[in-house]
């Protein structure tokens, strides 16, 4: 069983979940100046995380099902989010409260150790993702996304994964051919 | 007393230390390919990270005296870095080997949670930095850095603070003035 249906599974034995959500195409979860007082699990549907620069879309990250998801700088700074998280398409999404997942985090041995992998696996993906936004080749961009995140070709619409790769849908269309 | 003053007395404590470089100015730590097996502290002296695009050396951090750096990528993931740690003026760094150094993070309550505590903060500083990267303004970026680390502009020479920055060191010098 993989790290994410653990730790769901835990939450449903002691019946954490506070929130519950659906979204439809385009509905917000979050908005910027928002504090995000909640961590979520998909149960079904995409999200993107995207920010505003100029009037410009700026994806950061995408989230999936079964996978764990939040407005991270809001979470764990308690200040007001920066991000908007908008459903890619029709979406359910349950929450847990930030005090009851941090307490359950570090009720066990093995929960602060899950919780620190999952940590130390984000800062590693953080950095991968602050290499992308460095590297100038489009195609390079494509290549290190494509090898990390095959899935997210299969699930997330071009102009979203555009955005995230910082290019245009043309670009996009052009590098995917050669 | 902050918590790397914190760590290093216990480091001190239980003589972890494994090694200790002086780098003269301009001088490798570690360049990209290798496999990082240490934990550093700065001592005295100034430290960048960079990676290579496209021939063009692409600052991403600055470590200081009080500060705790490694080479990341490496350090978390075991595969060979793709940073550059180089001195920018003479320093002197010692360094605790990477079981060690996790070993005594989860060695009692206290530590795990100091270890937690600085995860999230790595966490936060990434996704502020990826917010930087992705601000489109010259003056923007610069504002951000400038208040989440004026110390920057003390310690670190212009033209890295530019590259930092993702700008030439002229359109620098001109947002410093205007």
């Amino acid at each position: 069983m993989d790290v994410i249906q653990h730790l769901k599974s835990k939450i449903n034995d002691l019946h954490l979940w506070s929130k519950e959500v659906v979204l439809k195409r385009n509905e917000f979860l979050i908005r910027p100046g928002a504090i995000e007082k909640h961590i979520y699990f998909i149960e079904e549907g995409t999200i993107r995380a995207y920010i505003e620069d100029e009037g410009e879309e700026q994806v950061i990250r995408f989230a999936y099902p079964n996978s764990i998801f939040t407005a991270l700088d809001s979470f764990l700074t308690g200040k007001p989010t920066l991000f908007y998280l908008q459903a890619i398409k029709h979406c359910r999404v349950k929450g847990v409260e930030k005090n009851a997942f941090n307490d359950l985090m570090q009720s066990s041995e093995e929960n602060a150790r899950l919780y620190l992998m999952m940590l130390q696996e984000l800062v590693v993906q953080q950095m991968e993702r602050e290499i992308d936004l460095l590297t100038t080749s489009p195609m390079e961009r494509y290549k290190r996304v494509l090898e990390r995140s095959p899935h997210l070709f299969q699930e997330i619409p071009s102009k979203h994964i555009a955005s995230y790769l910082r290019m245009t849908p043309e670009t996009l269309s052009r590098v995917k051919k050669s």
